[in-house]
């Protein structure tokens, strides 16, 4: 893992400090989610990113060594918020088409959502070499879990026999591709483009039912 | 429309002169994609482009001003492919499944093939803002055809109801993504690719077959 948390105090923090820090961290990467979205990420400096906290770019390198590390997170925290979602649905006892149904959905709302921004989720080339293998590591990790999902459906014949590595990244494809025309002043709500998106990816999977011979 | 055809002669050049400047044209962009996607569109130039084709950068000045109206013509002429693809299949008799699995097959082949490469088809930020126009202006034009293919296939009821313009965007992205992860020394043909993902994206589309009352 890459060594970069707990930074800017030489002496453990005390719980509450600790607590605050974090909520102080979140904050910046809340707001340098929108930057990065509104400005792109070349663009977008530490300056940019203090001025949309009424902050000043001083403040923020207390909790970040600079936008490579801002960026750095946004990923990792959308990864580690996507992974849970996948890791739940594995573990849930609903038919595969749920389990997929849900993961699509938490990914679209952590991509499109306030805190994580998809510009930010996808900028992953920006980062520093170091930094860009922890986020493709875990990236693969959480591809492999969807890939995972899919073939055990396909086992457990809910789902057609299908190359499943193929359709989890056409599923990845579908979803990520919403960071190119998703705009926050748009006309749909996140839960709608969540919704109508997993219907449509879940039932390209699903097993014609059973009815007899019927082709 | 963004007028920088027919450069390096004064007069009309000779039916036989024309046929072989665009052969020309063809070979120095076909490089050029293979470059683009070899060092990524940024780390490229004119010289690594020449070098592909054992040529000099300055015999490529006399057909392209530079890097970028390379890069708007890769643009230029893989959606004019698609375009002309979606077109076929919206004058075709065929079932709107078939019509619609043969532009997402055709999209993938041309994305990946050899000609275009994958790179250049989706680094439509690099370009200059006159070239940056022409090519958004075209990719809707293609968006709104396969949109419409959508709708239409709804209308027949051959296709269940949904959101035409959330499908499509969902569908481009999935066939858009295979730039991501595409490597032409991987183990899949393009073809083999092309007609996996042309199954599940229109499987996700397909009205259930009327069996009577079947859930």
């Amino acid at each position: 893992m890459v060594q970069i948390l707990n930074r800017g105090s030489i002496r453990p923090a005390s719980p509450r400090l600790q607590r605050r820090n974090e909520q102080r961290r979140l904050e910046i990467l809340q707001a340098a989610a929108k930057v990065f979205r509104r400005r792109g990420y070349a663009a977008s400096g530490m300056r940019e990113i203090a001025d949309e906290l009424d902050s000043s770019a001083g403040n923020l390198y207390y909790y970040f060594r600079g936008k490579d590390e801002i960026l750095y997170f946004c990923q990792d925290r959308a990864l580690d918020l996507m992974q849970a979602a996948v890791g739940e649905a594995l573990r849930s006892a609903a038919p595969y088409a749920k389990k997929l149904e849900s993961v699509i959905r938490a990914h679209v709302r952590i991509m499109l959502g306030e805190l994580e921004g998809a510009t930010a989720h996808l900028e992953v080339d920006a980062l520093p070499e170091e930094l860009r293998r922890a986020v493709v590591g875990k990236r693969d990790a959480y591809e492999h879990s969807i890939r995972k999902l899919v073939a055990a459906g396909v086992k457990a014949s809910e789902f057609e026999p299908c190359d499943a590595a193929l359709v989890t990244r056409a599923i990845l494809g579908a979803v990520n591709w919403t960071a190119r025309w998703y705009r926050p002043d748009g006309a749909q709500p996140v839960a709608q483009i969540a919704a109508a998106l997993s219907d449509y990816l879940v039932r390209g999977l699903l097993a014609a039912p059973q009815a007899g011979a019927a082709p």
